[in-house]
This record gives C-alpha cells, sequence and structure tokens, in this order.
C-alpha cells in the first residue's frame, strides 16, 4: 500500500463519487489534509447529514429537509400550476432558471414496459389525487423525449383527461447555439413540426 | 436557496476541494444521496479519519498513521539511500513507480530567498543529522528544476561536502513521448548539456 492507511480509505471513498477516477480520488483526499480542523469535521458532518436529514417531500415527493419543501409550504407559488419531473434533479435545474412559479411533481421513474415499470411503480396516483383537489389546474409535463417519457407523458395525459386540466409538453426542437448542420434527424423533424409561428 | 439547506452545506465543502467547481459540486453532493448508510457513514469518518490520524513520520517528515512510517520501519528498505523531496505527495509520485528501495526524506518546502524562507525554515537539519548518522551514504536529491529547487539541491551539496556522501540529483531533459519541436528551449538546452553516452 502507497498511501497511510486512513488516506487510502478516504481515497476509496472519494472513488465512489461519478466522474472521480484513481487520480482525481488521490488528488481530492490529500486536499482534505490540508483542509483546517474545523472544515473537516464540517465536511465530515455534512456527508451524515445529507443522509439523516434529507427526506422525500409529503406533497411532491421532491427532496427536502423537512416534511414539506420549501416550494410546495410558499404561500408565492402557484399550487395550481404543477410541473412533473422524472426525479427531483429536475426540480433543482428549474429552479435555478428562476422562471416556474408554480409547483413540482416528482415521479421518481418513468413508464417503461420493457424494464417491467408500469404505472403503479412510479408516483402517479399521487399526481392524479393532487389534480383532483386542485382547481383550475394547469400540468406541464416535463419529461425527457424518450420512448418512456412520451410514454408517461401520454399515460398522465389520459389519466386526466376528465378533470378539464390544462395539460402541457415542453418543446422539443433545436438546442440553443446548436449548428443545425450537425443536429439529428429526429431532432431537426421534432423542432419542425412544432414550430412556432413568428407573424 | 434552490438545495435543501443540508445538501446545500455538502456542495459547499465539496466545492473547497481542487479542481470542484459549482456543478461539479453539485453533482458530487447528489451523488451522496444515493450513498448506502454504510458508505456515508464511513465516508464521514474517513475525512475525519484523515486529519486526527495523519501525522508526520518522526524520522522523514512524510505522512503516516504511525509515529515512524511504513517506509522508514521496514527492514527491505536501505537506509543509506536516502531520496530528498520537497513533499509528502513526491514521496507518493516515488512509490506509485516501484521501482526505488531506499528511503525519503521530505523538506516540506525549498529555499527561496525571495519568498523569505531560508534553509533554517525547511527540514534541513534533520536531513544533516540522519546523514551524519548514516554509513555509505547516497543522496538522491530530487527538487523540482526551479531557481528553488535548484537552490536547494546546492545548499545540500554543499553542507554533505565534508560527509564523504555520493550525491546525485534526478535527470533534467525531454519528457517522454514529447516531441522535440514544441519543446522550450530551456528544457532541450539540459537534454543536451544532460546527454547519456549510448556507446
Amino acid at each position: 500500500m502507497i498511501y497511510p492507511k486512513s488516506l487510502e480509505e478516504l481515497i476509496l471513498y472519494f472513488k465512489k463519487l461519478p466522474g472521480v477516477g484513481e487520480k482525481s480520488a488521490e488528488r481530492l483526499a490529500l486536499s482534505v489534509v490540508n483542509f483546517s480542523e474545523e472544515d473537516v469535521s464540517g465536511f465530515s458532518k455534512a456527508v451524515v447529514n445529507v443522509r439523516k436529514k434529507l427526506q422525500k417531500c409529503k406533497i411532491c415527493a421532491s427532496l427536502t429537509d423537512s416534511e414539506t419543501c420549501d416550494i410546495c409550504s410558499s404561500k408565492y407559488r402557484k399550487e395550481n400550476i404543477i410541473c412533473v419531473v422524472e426525479d427531483y434533479k429536475s426540480v433543482f435545474m428549474f429552479e435555478k432558471i428562476g422562471k416556474f412559479d408554480g409547483v413540482y411533481h416528482v415521479l421518481e421513474g418513468l413508464i417503461s414496459p420493457i424494464d417491467g415499470i408500469n404505472p403503479d411503480d412510479i408516483n402517479i396516483s399521487s399526481l392524479i389525487q393532487r389534480c383532483k383537489k386542485t382547481e383550475d389546474l394547469e400540468i406541464i409535463v416535463a419529461l425527457k423525449p424518450t420512448i418512456e417519457g412520451e410514454a408517461t407523458t401520454m399515460y398522465i395525459t389520459k389519466m386526466l383527461k376528465d378533470h378539464s386540466a390544462k395539460v402541457s409538453r415542453l418543446s422539443y426542437g433545436i438546442p440553443m447555439g446548436a449548428e443545425i448542420d450537425y443536429l439529428d434527424a429526429l431532432t431537426l423533424e421534432r423542432a419542425l413540426s412544432d414550430r412556432q409561428v413568428i407573424i
């Protein structure tokens, strides 16, 4: 063993992190050696706390430190506009834009018959229940444009058919800054069929 | 705040690590959320242990979990061949090659009059003491080829002049795989003056 045991151990844990290989793990672990006493104990506690304190929001199933998340319990968010996302990471992505003033619903997965994931296996029934209780409802389905994403979108749309809700999905098309020459055919096809009227 | 507090805190600590920016810190912290209970407590303890257990070896000043490091206390290492390095990271670099069977001496710095770092400020006197106690001594000075590195090498050489020790330094020259056309002039000059006889 090249490194002292305690250092070797920390390297092993850093290597469990995504995108951290042998070299990076060594560099990260060696940098912790130079952390202040305070930072080390803070870092150590933060790691434990993330597991101990984080829980699913009772309403939207996003990650939170309390029973209901800050978004669901905020009086400034429109409860009747629900953005349906695949996982809690999407919630953070949308919150970063800072343009959405509705609430979220985290499905924790997508319908995928091939993988044996049925509507009952993901967080859809609670979404339908939320919708039933909400008036003047608008649903924005923000799932990825794959077979699973579209199947889930279609299922949700079908379930909400009788709820007089406005249901939309994210637009598909050319990502900002992309060169049209290098786009895949499917994206271009979608960009064409989803074309927006300018004038 | 976009993230729950406990997550935000962990992100802050990850951002203190070298080469970890906002985005990476978020990704790393989010991945810890999915760690097993066991991994989380292990990771947390490893962070603390690195600070608590790691100490300087009494002999060579490298990092170790015990009083003297594995290398200094190994009976398979030649005590009379001392490789002098700038910091403990160099020790790990050499150990990775696995070709050196001597011991090390960590200077913890280099002489630099400009920055006010004198021979007394780094770990040189203990090196001289070690040398005095050792017979049939060979010193390999493995410092970087900068003004500070060369000044330190010269100082050590001067101090050991009366010790009948064999003193060498690492060779300077073209790094393996490099294109000669793109080398800097100084490196090429050194490669020329340090040229090795083939036949």
